[in-house]
């Protein structure tokens, strides 16, 4: 509700054209949908260019359904996130075209084309072979969102030769997500590598002194390089979107 | 050193125009420059369109004044962060052209104009009165790598009508930095009502259980928005740094 | 054992209307009851107006059967938190009147009828739909200390408009209780739009630098709100409880 | 601006009788002033019958001057908290009427007689005498939001007879605050005593592995009585806020 | 190997009444034994008038077996500690005399009469239900080293008279064991009431902000009254040594 | 107040020899005395055959000399413990015999002479020269509790042999406090030697890593040898106390 | 690729016997293989004297399975560590020259016959019996990477006359991985016996306070022995490898 | 006193050539010195190869001159880590010989020529500017200890560059130390360019999420490269002895 909006609206409240009563509703009424558990919000999705997500850990089938038909109604495309293969077949029998990728557990539902809504590339670079499934999800999400992504997989940093001998790539990329664990070191070498922005997602592999992760996290909130932002641990939907919100700047 | 300049260095050698040794030593030569204790990196610098920085906290005026100096020479633009009030004066005297801004403790060195490389206006929110100087030294980086940068102040979410009546501005802003410490609330509230990038800055303003702004990082980890990335405690610089890339995409 | 008690105690003594060896057991004796392997306070519950409450984790079916037997011989009230659904048909087969609500996972037993003891009414605000289970148990339980409850889900701040649309409700409760997992920020707001007293629970619903519920219960101990209090992670029933005293003072 | 407000206002902008200019002014103008590093909320406090309040920690003493001056135009009562007391004595000369509390470090300024607002008394109990300055800053707190106060000091669980020969004070009280650092155990026994809200305020006495407040803050979050919530380590001012507004309900 | 044993030996390899070859060995043998995965220590635990002791926890069925029949060859008693039920009936098969404490999970075998060692009574106070099957293990244990031992359960400090009406009990007693979990406040009241050695054993009863007993363990060490000692999380056995130790000072 | 004391009060009372006033007072009299800041309890630290303790630190000067003032009266014994240089010559000059021990920063004062309450040798074993400050609290309240004393120093686990050739010292002991900064190992060894209760101290002494004691002190709870409780960190004053009590029983 | 070579291919190019394309593919090839969801890095073992190496935790027997028949394309030896024993079977059914040693959980494959590179013995000597798992790891390693290996187990500190009596063994090692979990004290004393290099290894053996290893891995951090390093928690490869590489300078 | 010197021992006490009383002072007599507050062992630092030692930190002036003209006495090299500037004009007043290397904060006294005992370089690479002292702390050890040292600064992970073009000196060293502050990631980028032992020493160089070199520790016993041990924070004394132990093997 812009200030626009809303002088457009007390004018035709003044003008007669609009009743108290309307105009009372209109400024509180507000774009989103209340169906008991949960307040859909679909217009923020759409304004952001973003699929309408589903957060599918420790929620049922039936709740995770529920939402979809509702989500399905204004043919938004859906992402569901965290779900476990279990809880896939029920739900591709509900939505016959909705398409599940395992190693990133995500389930979607494209309903519209997605334009390509990002300028350039997004590269998404991963430390090891147990971090994939974090990338993946950053990858399915930006997709979502309407971006053209690379990837660069298993160059930790203990053979840096395996990532110097593919700078032309990172230097191609227009936002760069790095996944690491154990360490978290590669977002530091990347980050001194490139001058784009860089997303760096800590994941939780690793045992021992690594915390779940935790070791990772604080390495790249403390990267000697600059131009590095961090997210969540494991967090690869959330660093998949702002990456896309940059990738439009 | 990239490919192409590879390629056109070993056909010179081919044809005798270069001898091996000078492949030899353009292949080691970097660019960068070795002073003693430390190895200043112009290129970079002036490639990522950033002023040269020196992290001031815990080096002497002697040091710094050797940086400078060296900095100096190629007219580079130059950013001291943390620099304590009392170092000012004889880097003053030895600089006069030098710029101290005592709320975020940066001095900057302008030898050659500043061009906007920014596509849009970025904005720095700040929760309290308390957090000004990490944001002010967000701003000034930001500034330093040629950005417009506009700010809100004070409009933490205990108070949150003082953040609503001014979302006009955060409407209109390319990327937004969010600066607050306590329980570091602000940026969920701030990434829920835009759709650019938000860069969290957690200060360590608080006390008892905050430990040192603990608690601020991990609330804007966690933040149940989408499209927040966040930074170390108190690393204003850094977010002035990746929101001007975020900026140039 | 008031002053008053005493003093008439001591004067019948004197008047040998009460002997010294019923004194002495009086004077020792206090109002609870010993079954082995707890001592049952009935008076307690009584006095608070509160039902006779049984924490059910970690106790077999056959340990809470023989405690509601006994507290169930005065006709008292009961309520049992925290119950695996998989306890739940045994004790009902015992107790048929017994009620299960398997959100908040607690069974009640309503012997008397509930007076309305509370002065206005109880809010419970809850921010995602995954804390709904804890926000549960604490109507529940404020519901069997005799107070009217209302209840606001899903208005999380990422999606601020959703809680203010609804500010009303808040400004009509006497006491409010804020769930909130992931950043914990909800009774911050909450706590910056009220004039009542807001007890806050955090949840452990998060992820990685969450640290099942750390990360929430550490920002609402820092709210730079005032007027809200903090009960431990997941405590609805706690939050419940000191809420309907708050509602009687 | 709640509903009848709003509905009042938009029924004038159809009667012609508020300009549609008057009215989109009156949507946005909400009760704050901006004095540049600040927003004061001068209706806030006044609408919680509390004094305005300022933090006096990290701020400079023109900086507290200028805010109290703002403040005072209004003549509203003021509330100074964490003031050392090298900064009392500039203050004292701008505003002679003000008193300062050397053991809580508090500087109040009362332009308008205090109504008592509070339904019965404010018990705040101390356990030992280290934790006395906190205990003060929630006694002037309460005293400055009306409240009759009463206090027992010295009490800690290691001589229980101290306080169980005081119960009565306990049993009189309709809102307690107790105050208690090291191992943090007062509340619970206190909790256990009175059927009455509970307000728990860990403060950071202790050495070794009490971590600054952290063993006590843990005790009082785990405690095994019922009634208790808690505010943040050394906050001696959020105890007497809520306990204000708990005594008002 | 005491200086006398020492002398003596010298005396005789001086008169040639040992070879060299002898003393040689008898200087390196020392009192345990080797059998493979563990060198059993016989002497230790007779010399201490202790069982000797097995901590079953990620031993096999057949790992504990071999043990304890190398044990028992000398006849000496045999104490299992942390043993699941599902180990019990093979090791009661291979010693039939050997009982199981199913709450404290200890299997006892005592081959030999237990004398009382003590010099007076052992006493076991536990604040809730839950913390049993700890102070059991803490009771068998000090009753295999020779004590009388009494008990006092579900004492808490929520309900202080329950343990207020039990003084005597803790008077009498010459060695407390004080076993708490959640808030860990019970050790502080029994030490400031008594005044003879606690013991204190926090548990890993709670949940939330417990982190796993971690805040007993913290409140237990932080006690502001004096004469505690405390062990690890869940130990009662060590404090049930411990005890046993004083007991005979 | 004793059973056999309540029913001796009750007889009076019922003989007409105490009326209900006497006894009224005489049931709610305890032995401590309020002097405003603090109840000193002067029976408990005579019952206890303790010096009367007053915990230095953080108390001015006037503080502790009104304590002490008031504790004199009784010609009780006065240990004052964590008490600065600086604070020690007006507290000299009000009681000329008091004397202080400059590396334990204890002042005594000693008006009645100390007997020897303990059976036999508390031993206080410290590793590294840094950690004799705490072990020489322990000394001296040991010794202000009636106990004869002796020590070893530097003696540390690094190197063992140090320790092993002064065994006898640790066989002849019937109590031995370990005190020990860094890795905190000492206890574990010392409680594998010995068959008598072992009390571990940690220290703060160390660095990086430590984190102030929490290593040392963490080692210490989860010590391989049986036989071993803790205190808190530097809790000198604690060790020496509770080993006093266990040298009486 | 080092200077040499560098040169050497040089030389060639200007002497017209490499071509530019070949010098160009020569100096971006690196020594590894992209299998897609790994970079095999064949040299860099060989070039270590190492066997190839698979961290077989969280991997598909398929994926272990590709791998090791890429690795056994070139006859490496190869390396399987933390390989569950459900897995092995259809390892062992692929290639049946493989062996699997259950307590360190890891697969052997020994193609070439391992030549003795270590110039001494590497000693292992284990605190208890539970952390011998971790210890084989580190035996496993050590061997295949060509060492004579010798151990030495249950010596923990609580009986030191175990360590004591074996001290030759320790003598005549040239390196030592010394594994303990619980306190963590063994690496202490076993470096302050010797003059050679230590390698300690924390276990995550231990309950309570000792956090999964944290409390072994902080006492080894701050060891008062010298001539210590540390690995991570439970990682015995790690120990075997830096082990191996010590015995060959 | 190893099996040798004790078959002759005995051999000469049965052969009648050492009486008694002459062996028992022997075998018990240890190559330490008792100074009162120390016990100094000259043979321990002789036998490494090692200088005498004194960890300045927290020691006056007078007893660090007290231990070394002790250890002077024999003319052993002499190291005081941890000095601070202002004591050390009276320690050179004492022994004009000393010198004082400022940036490590080191004392050392040659009075023995030190011969080479390491078998190659052990090169000392470090991150930042900052972490200099921490290095140099490291090279003076490694150097009293008679090695070979050579150093690489400024080389931190986000200009890889910088270390990539010294490589030569990498593959060169024997050993190498590696000193890394803030994220901690240099010691994994050096463990997979070399086939030598790393040391890892973290620093506390950093600010915010660092907590005063805890995110390095944890990192690089992280690390994904193997080879690689890990000192505690801060100490280069301890890194320079291993290395040195290790450059002998």
């Amino acid at each position: 509700m812009n200030p626009e909006h809303l002088k457009s609206l007390l004018t035709k409240v003044q003008e007669g054209k609009v009743s108290v009563e309307k105009a009372l509703k209109d400024l509180k009424s507000l774009p989103f949908e209340d169906i008991g558990c949960a307040n859909i919000d679909h217009h923020r999705h759409l304004r952001q260019g973003a699929p309408e997500t589903i957060f599918g850990a420790g929620k049922t089938v039936a709740q995770i359904r529920a939402i979809m038909e509702k989500m399905n109604e204004k043919k938004n495309n859906i992402l569901v996130t965290r779900l476990e293969a279990d809880k896939v077949p029920p739900l591709r029998k509900a939505f016959p075209k909705a398409k599940y990728q395992a190693q990133s557990r995500t389930l979607t539902l494209t309903s519209r084309a997605i334009p390509i809504l990002g300028k350039g590339t997004i590269l998404v670079v991963c430390a090891g072979t147990s971090d994939i499934p974090v990338a993946e999800e950053a990858i399915v999400t930006a997709r979502m969102m309407g971006n053209e992504v690379d990837y660069l997989y298993d160059v930790g940093v203990a053979g840096i030769h395996r990532l110097m001998s593919r700078r032309e790539k990172l230097y191609e990329a227009h936002v760069l997500i790095v996944v690491a664990g154990m360490e978290g070191a590669l977002p530091s070498v990347v980050g001194g590598l490139v001058d784009r922005p860089v997303i760096a997602v800590p994941t939780s592999v690793g045992y021992g002194a690594n915390f779940g992760g935790i070791t990772a996290l604080l390495a790249m909130l403390n990267s000697c390089a600059s131009g590095i932002a961090v997210v969540n641990i494991d967090n690869g939907y959330g660093a998949g979107h702002i990456a896309s919100l940059i990738n439009r700047v």
